[in-house]
């Protein structure tokens, strides 16, 4: 499982980053997840080791144009470029068939590969599995934004522990069509008359990850609850604390904001994205530049890293050690 | 006057090229115009010496996603950077304003500046001037695309010739309210009886130049009329002589059919754009470069020049020598 931001600036592209993307790359399924779309997103995919091919599965958080223009593109080029055969669905709030529908009819777009839209109430407090099968599941939550917003929560299955084969052979069991009866749960009888329960031959199971993916929100108690336990919490970060009036006043949050929710949450790591073009490497006033956000996060919860465009992160599967 | 090419390739982005996007700089009125607006435009002007705030008009040439996918980003953002004085105005053929309202509608953009769509019927064959003041004049005439597609022909109004001041000083005519009056169209009479006539005393009217500059289009006769005597005729180039078949079929030209044009035209300069990703710098095979291209134009044109993105051409105003 690997974070990969392909944009990380808020509402206007600039020279330093460009509008919101991320992708989620999963080990199982093989599948590229991306989350959300702003312009030019298929222009850093051409910048990065992704391939569009591989992205499956696009959801999106909110219907700001900084996070959505650059849906028609992505999904039009990768039909030129692509066999037909990679199907993909985009997730999204009420509102995003429509758009997606008209951007491609007006122009004549023709996607040739088979193109899904699953529209979801972005309001609703019901939890709604938008994809789940044995080893993953994404849910949503509402945010608090001008506009209906969502959260994203991926959460990986537990992953069953391995046979404990050391164990087995101090018994004195060597490896067989015994192993694979323990491994399929079946109790084993073994010829000296001791029976074996798969359960004690089992190393621990290794917990699936949670990786909770916020789009712009005001801080509230809605984020808390969705990075509960997060192993990463990708969160906005548009303002600084010096600005907190303004960023609450447009329904954003600030650097202190999202390491308040990470700290509250119990999450494990924040990285902080939507940055505003007002902080940027060349700032005359040392407040706006880049760093100061990250600064004021990590006073707060020190596990934090302020994404920059191309920048990745590996979400390592926690192995716990043996209990028994 | 100078044409500034922000994007270059045909139908999907590349490492080398983007998507269709044209700038002309105009001495008078002090405006810049666009024409075509494919994704990731605004992130070229962000590269390049352009002011957003001096578009003051877009012209949209058709509605294929590789020219118009970047013009919500565009207004959007230029609608958070500038001032609200600065007003634009859209040019499209019909269609363009429900595709703009619907994607702007969707994702609640509000462009705070005074914005204007004008649609024309891109099949019409009556000459319309989309925008005329005393200085220059732009219409457009229907070529030959799988959708309807026009090109565009910006005419610059003849400038009056200066005064002859060299020859009044030799008649003994000082600098003085005379002059005015003569470079006002009135007879002037000398103390000593002589009248003077103000044709008599005005340099050769300097000819407007002439811009053509057009959508994606098979050769056609229609582009041979609108490029006439044009001093530059900018014209899709989006396959090699090699691959004339496909790019027929696909209603495109070649290399050799621009450069046909330019010569049936009679341009005087020709410059290729809308190359096809197939040709880059990095091509196995010696075909696919895109010197090709340009040689196999100079090869019938040789005033042809190869755009590439950033690519900048003046346009110099041909001063005629006196005629008398």
């Amino acid at each position: 499982m690997e974070l990969y931001f392909l944009g990380t600036g808020a509402g206007v592209p600039s020279t330093e980053r460009n509008v919101s993307a991320l992708a989620l790359r999963l080990d199982k399924p093989h599948e590229t997840w991306l989350f959300d779309c702003g312009e030019a997103t298929q222009h850093q995919l051409l910048k990065s080791p992704l391939s569009p091919m591989k992205i499956r599965r696009v959801f999106i958080t909110h219907l700001h144009g900084d996070h959505v223009f650059g849906l028609p593109g992505f999904l039009s080029s990768r039909s030129l470029q692509g066999d037909a055969n990679h199907r993909v669905t985009v997730y999204g709030p009420t509102g995003i068939e429509e758009f997606l529908r008209h951007a491609l009819r007006h122009t004549s777009t023709h996607v040739r590969y088979g193109f899904d839209i699953v529209e979801f109430d972005p309001t609703t407090l019901h939890t709604t599995h938008l994809y789940e099968d044995d080893h993953i599941a994404i849910t949503f939550a509402p945010l608090r934004h001008g506009i209906p917003t969502v959260g994203f929560l991926i959460r990986e299955k537990e992953h069953p522990g391995a046979l404990d084969a050391e164990k087995l052979r101090a018994l004195g069991v060597a490896p067989g069509p015994q192993y694979g009866e323990l491994k399929r749960g079946i109790d084993v009888t073994l010829e000296d008359g001791r029976t074996l329960k798969p359960d004690d031959f089992r190393k621990p199971n290794t917990p699936g990850r949670r990786v909770a993916i916020l789009g712009d929100t005001a801080p509230c108690k809605e984020a808390v609850a969705l990075a509960r336990d997060a192993d990463v919490l990708v969160h906005e970060s548009t303002f600084s604390a010096r600005d907190a009036a303004h960023a609450h006043q447009h329904h954003h949050s600030t650097a202190r904001d999202a390491a308040q929710t990470a700290l509250a949450a119990n999450a494990k790591r924040l990285i902080l994205t939507h940055i505003s073009p007002r902080y940027h490497e060349r700032a005359n006033d040392p407040a706006d530049l880049p760093i100061q956000l990250l600064q004021e996060a990590r006073s707060i919860f020190a596990n934090t890293d302020l994404a920059y465009d191309h920048f990745h992160a590996v979400i390592p599967r926690i192995v716990p050690s043996a209990s028994h």
